[in-house]
């Protein structure tokens, strides 16, 4: 699947780099390079989610989908400090994640989020901690659903194996209420494995953060997990 | 007053961008260029406070000190749309504003950012809105503090003539708990007159929005705000 | 439609107190008298949503069903000043108020308040501010939706009758997720009218505030809320 | 010390009922009580904080000062789901913890609580993390700042022999800006000697949760607690 020319297609690797050193300032533009190259090297789609700043430098140098990791729910205005969508479109974004769980959303938000995204052709990746959240999210029609039960995140246990009835109660849930929205999942992701259980399980790629940035050497983990989707897809 | 090799020196025009759609993006840019040229004509500090996504291609572009709206109390790690305060000083910003009436923040935070903002050789300009918040603050000390009654803030009434007690009352609260910070005061602000007025109540500058980013020709109003800053100096 | 042994039937008046002068505490328990005197007069279930602190004197003294205004997504715990779902429940709440247009809450929360209020037999009203925010919190299968335009809230503009297709809307958009959720509708409601219409755009009752709060004479303004009430049932 | 009517003077034993399940309810009016008895029983003035609920059955059956945990930097008016002033006052509160670490405030609106408080003869305890938190606190002229090291609350582990400078340091940086205020101590205090440090440290009292609401027999600790307090205003 492909979303019009942004260049985001399914399935997909979507890096989120938090705030992490690894991927802060130099290194998210070199972090941003690797995910490139892995994306040519493998014809997956990789994504990247650095910080706002890092936004402007890495649209300009690295020809992969750049996404915002939040933006709030206003228009240009008087707004100090916050994030304004038509900024990190400028800046060379082509989506947004919304409601990570370390940046969780009033729902009325996360539905004016959406809102303002598709009038701007931003893609919403909501983030949801369970399959109740993920329904609710989904009715909100936002591009793709993320699935992490924050209890997992940056443990190294794959939600796709230690919960895989989180994953597929989600997709049962979010199906009964959108039958478009991509699926994806995350927390714990850190080998080629639990991405193919992840792709296994119904969902159309991955979002993760540590198991990446984190690693050793993050070129070479990207395309392990580029090549476990290949091989899910062609299974 | 300098503050180190950030360019920062008092007298001081900020200028806070917001989200205005006057003030993102290229509009970003070229209002920050116009800034450095009125700074280079007067001699005056004119800095400015882009949105986040902005900070690296005006810091890399333009010669004058580029402030972040804010930046949060948090270190190196897991947290998803933050703002790594490591980040946006990578990005070339020197300084940022703090607890902005549209960004208020909580006590113990603003203490976390002061001193994260200090660990990094960041300027911090703690904005409030009375003179009571203002001594608080001012415990902390953080290096500027910028009174602005909000009731005032983008109306074009200048809270140096409609309210000059509102800025004396803070300056005398301020100095009885810290005798070092300078003193800005910000609301209303839109010509020269309510610039002197502002430096002849005892403040080192101004904090200033539509003022300059929604006037006609915000060079030549920075221009009249230095120009005036000047000449209240000479006197 | 009756919820258990609560009291709690529809239709339904639902009287949220707020933080009005006119019902706190003294005045709280007086209106509370008055709203019983009106559900034992017409028949029509009246309930109200007074201030924490006046939950209990009112729940030992009048017979009517008593909601919080809000809860907390917390367990019994270290959590000060937080609002335990135990302890209204304690008190004598048979329900609460969830996400009110003043009280917006994170969507991960709306899940957990209506999860705890189900574990504890707590009646949860979930308030959204249009259809497609109704659709997603009735995924969550709380027992009622109260849909307000926040822009009409304390305006006397009643929804029924200047915006009825917030609420034929909401109606349509939460069947489609959501069979049995009860849907009421609120802002601006001032006589019985609004009632009558809200009750023929298909919803079962009101959430009102300052429409009685704040009549010169709120018994008579409930007494007309219910009779008109009566006669659309009726009809 | 005394303030004013209130019943409430130094030094204190101040208890912080949080949302425990021990002092919720009828738990909560049992453990006022022994409260009460401890009072009696030792002369030393004992407080409680219980939850908002809980404020006017406490407040009409037992004779010692009550507290609420938190108040909004709200006047009457639409503000559902909120903590008014004048609410807590008519239940029978004298006073309230402001900033409570498990639930921070931003600075402006601790301002705003105290005014409004002090408008109302509630006595404001403001709570810190730290000494300049504390000092910061000190300069909008509460009652009362009680300092609490987040990472030693409910842990057992004393903060005046585990971090007796946190306490001094405090007691150092107050009274540079207020020489007026009363200074608690808290986190991890449970038993007498724990007591005697933090009164020789130069605190006039404690605030206390776990370590009372926790205990198998709340009335002993709570007496050894008064006990050691005589003992130390002896010395």
């Amino acid at each position: 699947m492909w979303f019009g020319l942004s260049g985001v297609r399914t399935p997909i690797i979507l890096v989120n780099f938090k705030t992490y050193s690894e991927a802060t300032g130099e290194n998210a533009l070199n972090l941003a390079k690797a995910a490139e190259k892995a994306c040519r090297e493998s014809g997956i789609c990789v994504g990247v989610a650095p910080q706002f700043a890092d936004i402007t430098p890495i649209s300009r140098e690295v020809d992969i989908p750049v996404f915002a990791q939040h933006i709030d729910p206003i228009k240009p205005g008087s707004h100090t400090g916050h994030i304004l969508p038509e900024d990190v479109k400028a800046a060379g974004a082509v989506g947004t994640l919304v409601n990570h769980s370390e940046r969780r959303l009033k729902l009325a938000d996360i539905d004016a989020i959406v809102t303002r995204a598709r009038e701007l052709d931003l893609i919403t990746v909501v983030c949801s901690n369970n399959a109740a959240v993920s329904a609710a999210a989904a009715t909100l029609e936002p591009d793709m659903i993320a699935v992490e039960p924050p209890e997992l995140i940056g443990t190294g246990i794959p939600v796709s194996k230690a919960k895989p009835e989180v994953v597929t109660s989600t997709i049962e849930s979010v199906r009964k209420v959108n039958e478009q929205v991509v699926i994806l999942c995350g927390a714990g992701i850190t080998n080629g494995d639990d991405v193919a259980s992840a792709l296994k399980l119904g969902t159309k790629g991955v979002l993760v953060a540590s198991g990446i940035v984190k690693a050793k050497n993050p070129y070479k983990v990207m395309l392990e997990f580029a090549e476990a989707m290949k091989k899910a897809q062609a299974s």
